[in-house]
């Protein structure tokens, strides 16, 4: 079984406030390399996030292990600092890191 | 560029009806091969369907080309189909296909 087969694919959602919808776009531009590269290391692919017009935010990510991805990126200093900057970006996340808040969806079907 | 970099990757939500949700997963377990193979050669690739316990319906699928795999997906008669045994088990499609539906959410951030 290849590497990529041995992936679970994770959805989860959250939820921007609507009053900071352009401010997270522009934040999600520019993400600092270092975040990028911290979520590479930390075993995060594909890893996409859309958001609609009324701040619901859907994270979809592909990891061997997400709960030990989530793990390690609480480790490093820079998603500290991140994720430091974004938890005012959210709501229902009671000033907690928003990395906190990620429930994965089950996955009902899947075609590769 | 590879044929996987040129692929989009989109992200769609439906509403199934909270009274269908057990049944909704069961079909979803036997999708039939026909129609799994008609969204292989249709484009669709990488497909999965996320289901919130409320029937929220998160769809990702990567494709060169959403709407031309959609209209693709619409000439098949299999389609037609599974389409008209699905269009019960969802809200707001007002008796349409729920694939009539399906509005790409715009992608704010990605990571290969």
């Amino acid at each position: 079984m290849s590497q990529e087969c041995q992936r679970q694919r994770v959805c989860f959602l959250l939820q921007v406030k609507p009053e900071k919808l352009a401010e997270y776009r522009k934040r999600h531009r520019e993400v600092w390399p270092e975040m990028r590269a911290a979520l590479s290391e930390a075993g995060w692919h594909n890893y996409s996030l859309f958001l609609r017009e009324d701040g619901l935010l859907i994270g979809y990510v592909e990891t061997q292990d997400f709960q030990g991805a989530l793990s390690r990126m609480a480790t490093t200093d820079v998603n500290r600092r991140w994720q430091a900057e974004m938890a005012e970006f959210f709501d229902g996340v009671n000033g907690s890191r928003a990395d906190e808040y990620m429930v994965p969806i089950p996955e009902v079907f899947h075609l590769p």
